[in-house]
């Protein structure tokens, strides 16, 4: 089976100004990688439909499995991703039965806990289940915007809320399924280990022989500059169809790092605090 | 003078799978869009030599005035964006004068304080000299890889290293003033007020209509979900070549919007805490 790749675009203003630090990402980024599918890539862009639809069409191009989309879903005009979605897949925006009962239930609900006087389905309200003609919307447990999935050939779009516990709660229900459907038999492994008294640039070469001589494990050095003393984290990963081997690979490589490292006069602890 | 546009690109594979999260982008964000310029995608790819010459070309078709890009620059096997940026303009690595200089001095530096026995330039060390042929090291005075700058017809290229001091460091001494001399008539000003009682799309059109009329700025409605009540926060915004003009039609529409919003019921108070 070939690998699944996953690309994941965010959309929001506040992201590219900085005003709102991008959780979103790395949330997804953290939970999509447990699950064995590789993160190619992640891209920002404002609330702008033409941006939006122009990187749905680049990152189609680049043959994702999946395409996962976060922000811009809510009743303002500037939540522009359905739009984009449509504009990118060349269909038309049209009203869809389930998504409309969602959010009628949802401000149904509002009304009943009189949090609004009635029950008034504005414009904005209702482009909420404006869908792109074929999509189907995934019930939102915590705000009023469903999300939405879709396909274009091979490739499944899913649109999430951009507030963080609504992208979390659509992701647990509906895209963990559909993720873990896809990838039956891949899993994730990884552990650090920290590293004091070398240099970056003198452990890079024992990373390299320790990565050729262990040809699934990729090793990164991430230097603590706080210290004032060289100090470097050592992240070991690797992707396996067995638990086990993903485990054990791993375990392979750690032990000859740590070996060579302390030839070297390094100073190793095998586990760093969260 | 056309709006000048920067992109920012994110390398490391730590970003993609959430092991980091992406704190230099906002940095940068804040920082950048403080100085008038506005962002027009970030985009955050793995320590992979193609991808990260493929979005750089991307990022140069669009034809942004400003490329930022951070991470990639040390001694390891996985530094990868100098090589990313030659490929990309089709140019050499070369051994540059002022950036081995510097890359030598940081470990003549080491040896003086004991931190290394010898100076040894080894491989590892000279690749942080090693330049797009025609790019300049910027002087990193915190680490030992240099960030680099390099054209490509209007658009300006910069590279800085990952590690957040670093990055920060280099951008004060040498990216502001180059960022400030090409758009020296711009500033940004923001607020934000705090309102309750409305939701979202009851605000949805009220935001519009005070968009309508103040065609300079910007509105974007947060919500604040952690609140059982309706909670959301108004970012007003807005560039002008006057930092005076600025401020006063933010005031304006504030003051607008503030008034359209009591009528509605809405509660809003003026400052949101940091």
């Amino acid at each position: 089976m070939p690998e699944s790749t996953c690309e994941i675009v965010t959309t929001g203003n506040e992201l590219l100004i900085g005003k709102t630090l991008n959780t979103n990402a790395q949330w997804l980024g953290k939970r999509i990688t447990s699950l064995g599918i590789r993160i190619a890539r992640v891209t920002v862009v404002g609330d702008n439909v033409e941006e939006i639809s122009q990187v749905l069409k680049e990152a189609l191009q680049r043959k994702n499995r999946f395409i996962i989309m976060v922000g811009g879903l809510g009743p303002t005009f500037d939540d522009k991703t359905l739009q984009g979605i449509a504009i990118a897949l060349q269909v038309e925006l049209k009203l869809e039965g389930n998504a409309m009962k969602m959010v009628e239930d949802k401000y149904r609900k509002y009304v009943e806990e009189e949090r609004m006087e009635n029950l008034e389905l504005t414009p904005h309200r209702v482009k909420m289940a404006m869908l792109p003609q074929g999509a189907k919307p995934l019930s939102n447990p915590i705000g009023t915007a469903p999300g939405v999935i879709t396909k274009k050939g091979d490739t499944t779009i899913i649109a999430l809320p951009g507030v963080p516990p609504e992208m979390e709660a659509i992701f647990e229900d509906f895209v963990i399924p559909i993720l873990k459907k896809a990838n039956v038999n891949r899993t994730y492994f990884e552990t650090s280990i920290d590293l004091t008294g070398m240099m970056e640039s003198e452990v890079a070469p024992v990373v390299e022989t320790v990565m050729h001589d262990n040809p699934y494990i990729y090793i990164k050095s991430h230097p603590k500059l706080k210290e004032k003393s060289f100090h470097l984290e050592l992240h070991l990963s690797t992707t396996a169809e067995d638990p086990k081997i993903a485990k054990s690979r791993v375990g392979k490589a750690l032990i000859q790092l740590t070996e060579i490292i302390q030839t070297k006069g390094g100073k190793t602890n095998p586990s760093i605090p969260p």
